[in-house]
């Protein structure tokens, strides 16, 4: 590949991280209202969350189509270095959980324009706690992106059994609250569907943050694999200098290969 | 590329698509049984159902990660002709969404283990049309995969409301039951969080449909772009000849350019 052709590519490859490091800001961004706004149910200097929430989601579709075409245009130009070639990959896949969890952000916002409307409704307590758990994942996987680095990933995997913690808890309370008064079933039943909501926008953190171990390190580490030895040093509270240690390295592992297709394709 | 390597590129490209359909059987028959299941919540006959379907999700999981790295094995070789290399990248998200299918498989399957420990669990009645929405939804996203056939995938766009639709009958009518009576408050929030893991699975049919147009067509019709036009015929009941006329082509058309891209990165 000569030389021009090898600084356009570097270029789209730039421009690639940019759109995706925009849209993963517009999605947090979403995120952020809907979760401030189903914390705030009385307050009347959020009741415009919700409609500025569905006014980011046309725009995170659009952001979506344009990742997706850009990431598709620099596959056709033919072969790239091997981690090259991964962050591509890595952004088809990252670009749909982002674009995931602005639907969520979506459903969140609408949860909340019911609850809204109940006089009844009570936030359950556990729902401040698990709003801020999901809160950090995303930031932390979204960090983990822009830094490019492993151990804010490895932090996100190891927090997604908190939130299930807290969404079973919220439920079996509610359950009691809604058979004893009948008049909790309506905020009830929204406040369940809530967590399941905040859930998933957990389980895509913890997706964005396998693309990511993925793309720097070249491992899979989906459904619980090969996640030994994958931080630098031990877990620590995340600081401006751990971040920096371990940002924009690259390493040479690829996934071993394996012989088990022949077994599991039968 | 010399013929050899072309050669081995063909065949490496077949694998891919048999890994693809061999998923596509497994999700659909862990699926199938997962919504026999929740059909079935009185017969003895069907309650190893709910087992056979968290047996078979970590093959499903293995079969996703054999599927992406041969994908990515294909795109390390380099240049492809265009349509195959719709065909890898339409493959990386097909088989997310099939992995996601399998998932929802094992999320009802939970609701079947709480709905059966409940004496007072009664079938809501719009429930089973709407099984049997989802399930015609998946088997002809599954076929338009195999037949490669656009006129399938279009009628699974245009049945997503339809599941939408049921979804918030049976909401109302659990909500109206839950209530006037409390010991329903248990099942009727299992039968909730059912309706939506078949919504979900219904939407992920829906991407599944939009990849098979991607890869067939180029055309990227997601979030309702650039439906007009997409059949070949008018709608008509799927009969073999149908498929059959529609199988095995393919288009030249590509996505068109645009530049919205600075303005929606702003």
């Amino acid at each position: 590949m000569d030389t021009t052709a090898r600084l356009n590519e570097q270029v789209m490859l730039d421009t690639l991280m940019n759109y995706l490091v925009s849209m993963a800001r517009t999605v947090e961004s979403a995120m952020n209202r809907a979760l401030d706004a189903i914390l705030s149910l009385d307050n009347p200097r959020t009741a415009a969350l919700p409609g500025e929430v569905f006014l980011l989601e046309p725009r995170i579709n659009e952001m979506e189509i344009v990742i997706d075409e850009h990431a598709i245009r620099l596959l056709r130009q033919g072969s790239f270095p091997e981690d090259e070639l991964r962050l591509i990959v890595a952004a088809l896949k990252l670009n749909n959980d982002l674009e995931r969890i602005g639907d969520l952000a979506v459903n969140l916002a609408e949860r909340v324009v019911s609850l809204r409307e109940m006089p009844d409704a009570q936030i359950p307590e556990d729902l401040v706690p698990m709003v801020s758990a999901v809160r950090a994942m995303v930031s932390e996987s979204l960090g983990a992106l822009i830094f490019r680095n492993v151990d804010m990933a490895t932090t996100v995997l190891e927090s997604d059994d908190v939130v299930d913690r807290y969404r079973d808890r919220i439920f079996e309370r509610q359950l009691q609250r809604m058979t004893s008064e009948p008049q909790l079933v309506g905020p009830g039943l929204q406040f369940v569907l809530a967590t399941r909501h905040l859930e998933r926008i957990a389980d895509h953190a913890t997706n964005i943050a396998e693309d990511i171990i993925f793309w720097v390190r070249g491992l899979d580490v989906r459904h619980g694999r090969g996640l030994e030895g994958l931080r630098s040093e031990p877990p620590a509270t995340l600081s401006a200098a751990n971040i920096t240690e371990n940002s924009q390295t690259s390493h040479s592992d690829v996934t071993p290969s394996r012989n088990t297709d022949d077994v599991i394709f039968t």
